[in-house]
């Protein structure tokens, strides 16, 4: 298996995640505009993925105007950018890729601006490798043997476009031997729990059992859970973590069985520049993804609908946030502006 | 619409409740048998429901022996009552039922059985009217003026072969004008919510959003959720609450945001032989039930499943148990036991 996401020369080989775990069919991505697409409908999803997914979206759109003059050629890079920007509000890592993209495109020489973004795309990608690598072995750390881990959503492998977060952080641990057992919880409503999760752990060979998201408190009362691991879409100044909706309960829940409960994350999924959970926009998508399952009704008639992507933990109910830069316990705004700022210095 | 289970004569009418919302579909029971399938395949559901229809399902076993020497029909009517016994291992209130029809069996004169088992049906089906009705009006008076509620599963009107418990007093306070709104969760695997619930508030005109299960704690810190109210299947000496699966998280989740939970049962819920929540058997369904939805896969290969159908919630965590005696605050071993004496003298 490869990539979620894999620039192939010309075009990005996409792992098409809206039909897994049923077909395991790829997408040739040949425009920014089709790239932009497949984030909107969820094609690839997963924060880390979805940002280098947009990057390599900027490069096929450059690799589309090359030959037009430059000022025209930069205006339609730019309309792509905006573009791939307006797919989804939540994800920090999709709007951190297409501003280095944006950036390199500003600072690209006349003649250069094909080699500029495709070495940005490139390093993109390759430090959520790096990163991802990193989060895997701290996250690792976490777990002691004998472990039994509950996890949300998906943060691995196909939602990173490298190695995962939360689930890259199990399958090491579980390498070493120290995981006993994976609860994933379904997900509703796009249940990327019961097909990606579920389809990943057991593809590595770990024990996991699948539950719906509301026997959670039934799993932490009568089945040993020792920890919960979960990934984040955007983590604000004070720690508080937007995550697939459905984390905030676990959370409180982990919270009231004295179960630690850690959010695996890049340092990119930070944004300093929203000071508190309140502030993170939370998507809300189509009702038909809780009315329906694909063409099938499955609620009755005449009710409103809910349909928030994400919510919000708070700080104070994050045990640790684990980063590639190693492991913060009880996360708060100074030791997340020291994490990042040293980051900052290291990159410069 | 008539109530979910109602004796015709000579059958049972019953509301086909794993077709609903798309079909109203209404079977007629001619046998304890077939009523047994039916509640083990959850056509009829909900405790008091459940409760109901088994003691006509005795009726209907006794009703096909007329004629038969009486020791051959006594053992008939006993092995109905057992067959119906084994259909689901939660519900207080089937074993209730069951006890009861038994107890008239062994009473009744020779020759005339079948009247005295038909005085002990409608007596239980009557009770249950009567206690749905003041348990409405007791549920109601926690419900003040503009308030939004969170509902799970359905304790409606098809739960209870009469006017609901959690329901019946969601109807009732949005009579009185105090129901701003509902949040009904879809309650996974079954979606009861989603189909049930969402069915029953709709007809009542009441203003009902639909929320997926792990979307509750995003409603309590976004929605203004004012209270909790749900029903019961099983509550033991101590208060602990036996109800779908998910309602542990539910309280969890009210208890962090200073919400009341507030749970509406029958007395006859109560099982004072019964010491703790630690005693309830939760019934394990089918691993299908949460892979399928009907006959389509919704997840990856290769897990393991839990399905318990109920989880407990415990009583430090509710905030009042409605019952038709009345409003038990802060429910415990005491207060039940005198709760559930004071019937039975007023029984007596």
């Amino acid at each position: 298996m490869g990539y979620s996401v894999e620039w192939k020369g010309d075009h990005v080989r996409l792992l098409d995640q809206s039909l897994l775990p049923f077909e395991e069919r790829y997408l040739e991505i040949r425009s920014g505009g089709a790239m932009a697409e497949a984030i909107r409908t969820m094609k690839v999803r997963g924060a880390p993925a979805i940002g280098v997914a947009a990057a390599y979206g900027v490069l096929l759109a450059a690799r589309a105007t090359e030959g037009e003059p430059r000022e025209q050629r930069i205006l339609a890079i730019e309309e792509s950018i905006n573009e791939l920007g307006s797919t989804r509000p939540t994800a920090v890592n999709l709007f951190a890729a297409l501003e280095r993209m944006r950036a390199a495109l500003g600072k690209a020489e006349p003649g250069a601006i094909t080699g500029a973004l495709t070495r940005e795309a490139y390093a993109i990608h390759e430090q959520e490798l790096q990163a991802t690598r990193a989060i895997s072995s701290y996250g690792a750390s976490l777990i002691p043997e004998g472990s039994a881990v509950l996890t949300h959503c998906n943060a691995g492998m196909i939602a990173t476009a490298a190695s995962g977060t939360a689930l890259g952080a199990l399958v090491e641990a579980h390498r070493q031997g120290h995981v006993e057992r994976v609860y994933a919880t379904e997900t509703r409503p796009l249940c990327q729990g019961a097909r990606l999760t579920v389809w990943e752990l057991t593809a590595e060979d770990i024990p996991t059992t699948l539950i719906t998201d509301n026997m959670v408190a039934y799993a932490m009362s009568h089945c040993g859970v020792t920890c919960v691991m979960v990934g984040a879409d955007r983590i604000a100044a004070n720690g508080d973590v937007a995550n697939k909706i459905g984390t905030y309960g676990i959370a409180l829940i982990a919270y009231a069985h004295n179960v630690p409960f850690y959010v695996a994350a890049p340092l990119s999924t930070i944004d300093l520049s929203i000071p508190t959970g309140d502030s993170i926009a939370i998507e809300e998508r189509d009702e038909s993804e809780v009315t329906h399952l694909e063409d099938r009704r499955i609620a009755a008639e005449g009710c409103s609908i809910l349909n928030p992507a994400f919510d919000v933990t708070p700080h104070s109910l994050v045990s640790a946030l684990v980063t590639e830069r190693g492991i913060i316990r009880a996360p708060n705004r100074t030791r997340l502006r020291d994490a990042v700022s040293g980051q900052s210095e290291r990159r410069s």
